[in-house]
Formats: C-alpha cells, sequence, structure tokens
C-alpha cells in the first residue's frame, strides 16, 4: 500500500509550506491546489465556483425551521456542494491509489481511512499566523492587524464546518491526528527532517 | 544552554516510557519519580506524602464562601502545598543548569520556560490507554474496565488541575506544547528517532 501523509493546518501556520517541503523530501507526489483543478475538471465547474462551494457554509445550505415558518431552501447549492464533496472523495482516492503522496487539506486524513494515513495537523499561535500572512503578498494584505486576525479566524471557522460537516468529527481535536505540530517561532524547513524520519531510515 | 525537553502525558498514554526511551537514545539525563525523591529529600516529607500533595486537588485546600458560612480553612494543606510546589521549582532549575534532560511532569515546560524547553504533549484513545495500563501490573489492576477508565479520567483530572492551579494554562491545550504524540496503536519506541531527529543529525 502506499504510504499517505495528510495535512490539516490553521491558515498561517504555513502547513501548506510543511506539506510541500515534506513531499520535495520524500520524493512523494504533493497534492493541494491540484485537488481542485482536478474536481473543477471532473464536475465542468469552474476552480473559483469549486473553491467557493467548498468555502461556504454546509450548515446554512439546510432548511431550518423556526416556529411554523420554513427558510428557503436553496437546493441547487445543496446539489454542488454534495456534487464537490464526492468528486473530492473519487479524486483522493485515486491519488492515494497512484504512489506515495501528501494531500494537504480536503478531509484527506478521514475520506482515506482505510489507506492508514500518516495524519499531521498544523497549528501556531495567532501572531505568528498573522506574521506569516503578512510575510506573503495575499489578496487580505491591504487589511489593518485585527482585521487581518478576524479573517484569519473566518477561514479556519468555515475549515472546521466543512470538516466536521462531512466527517462528523471536530477540524483539529487530537484525537483525530497522529501528530500535532507547533509551527510557531520556528522555521519551517527545520521540522523537516523529524517529520520524514517516520517514512524513511 | 543545555538541551531540555519536557514531557507531558496523558495517564496510560506510555508517556513515561517516551521520555526514558527519548532520555536514553540521546544520552540525557532522564527525571521522573527522581524529582519526588529529591523534593521529600528537601522538605523532610515522605516520598508518598509529597505524591499524595501533588495528587491532590489544589482548589479544595482554600476557603470558599456559601452564604454567611466560611467553609474550613485548612492551613498547613495550603502551607505543604506551596511548600511542594516551591521545592519542586527549586529541584527543576537545579536539573535543568546541571545537564541536557528529559524531564516528566511537574509543570516543568511551564516552570522552566526560561531555559527555552522542547515541549512534548503525549495523548491517546482511551481503549488504546485501557490497553496500556493494563499490560503494567499496577495497583489498579483488579479493576473492571468501567472503573480503570474511570480512574484513567480521575487521574488527569487532578494532573489538570495542579497544572493549571500553578500556571494559570490549559493541561494539554495545543498551544502550550511544540509537538503533540498520538500514541494509540504504535509502538512507543517507533516514534523515538522521531523525535530525536529535533536534537541530533
Amino acid at each position: 500500500m502506499n504510504k499517505i501523509i495528510t495535512i490539516g493546518r490553521e491558515f498561517g501556520s504555513g502547513g501548506r509550506e510543511l506539506g510541500r517541503r515534506l513531499a520535495e523530501y520524500l520524493g512523494f507526489e504533493y497534492y493541494d491546489r491540484e485537488i481542485i483543478t482536478e474536481i473543477a475538471k471532473r464536475s465542468e465547474m469552474s476552480e473559483k465556483y469549486v473553491q467557493q462551494v467548498i468555502d461556504s457554509d454546509p450548515h446554512s445550505l439546510f432548511p431550518i425551521t423556526i416556529g411554523h415558518t420554513f427558510a428557503y431552501i436553496n437546493n441547487y447549492a445543496i446539489d454542488h456542494q454534495q456534487e464537490v464533496y464526492r468528486h473530492n472523495r473519487d479524486v483522493l482516492k485515486s491519488m492515494a491509489e497512484k504512489s506515495n503522496c501528501v494531500i494537504v487539506g480536503s478531509c484527506a486524513d478521514y475520506i482515506l481511512k482505510d489507506y492508514n494515513p500518516y495524519k499531521i495537523f498544523v497549528y501556531a499561535e495567532g501572531d505568528s499566523k498573522l506574521a506569516r500572512c503578512r510575510a506573503r503578498e495575499t489578496e487580505q494584505e491591504h487589511l489593518s492587524d485585527k482585521k487581518l486576525k478576524k479573517y484569519i479566524k473566518n477561514v479556519d471557522k468555515n475549515r472546521a464546518r466543512f470538516y466536521e460537516f462531512y466527517t462528523g468529527n471536530v477540524w483539529g481535536d487530537k484525537v483525530n491526528y497522529d501528530i500535532m505540530v507547533n509551527t510557531s517561532n520556528v522555521e519551517i524547513k527545520k521540522l523537516i527532517p523529524m517529520l520524514a524520519k517516520m517514512f524513511k531510515d
């Protein structure tokens, strides 16, 4: 069976960099944006729309009863989300069948559980995440520190909702991972030889 | 400055074994029961009593007002706990000054923060902790699974209370540690080369 490493990560924790470097070091395939691209191809939706569907709160799409009033049921949005999740599952499984790989996000730890993945969660303190976001050019660079912190929290809130909706597990809860790595005050590349040690002698 | 590794651990997670093996592998000193022995020596209390003071809930020693009634204030118990904590701090600091070392428990991650320790937290799923407790002979081996699980939870509850009382931090909360290691379904000794990689090339 191929060796699969899945990476859950807080926004701004450097989890993506960690995954990419770890894959490079081990000579494994690396999948991140490639998953969205593949879902877009299979579903004939645009990459941007696929990302938008993933980023939306799944709970908000389902009907809520308040007194005797039914909230509006946005059927096509539910269908799209289900379709995206179904493609996500198929894409991840075909990646896992193909070769050793590192997969970032996408509920891969849960979806690929039969492949016995090594499950890493990457996190950091608030200030450290802020600094990492500032260090890279993003669409959010014009935001004040306060607003950027709020944005970071919000991204994670959506990740948590998507994960919990589809897996029934709590995102970032230690019981779901083999190892949790704090990247505050540490150079990501210094962590790679340690993590790689689980896969290479 | 010496290299210090501190280990917080859930009861039954094998954190002590992990610490001992890691110290052996790295050629570092290992401190666990030795801390209690040293506190007992310095305070002229018995080891058993020192352990008992550490295991008691610090909050229960402080007065609570209910209506106009003051609960009984157990002064000597407060004094002993403060004394034990003071010795614990001094003992840990002298250990950290002496040589590279691995220290299990004792709020070492907090007390030695100026020594920049590498902070590990070891945890596992409930069934895995139960199995680890069953595998070693202990005073609790006669307990039913249900009672043993309750006992395990209780030990951790007291550890959490002691830690939180003296550090103001939440025991087992990922923000307080550099790495969190899940020992469910894994041989402890297989984790050692990975962890050691942070300290040895």
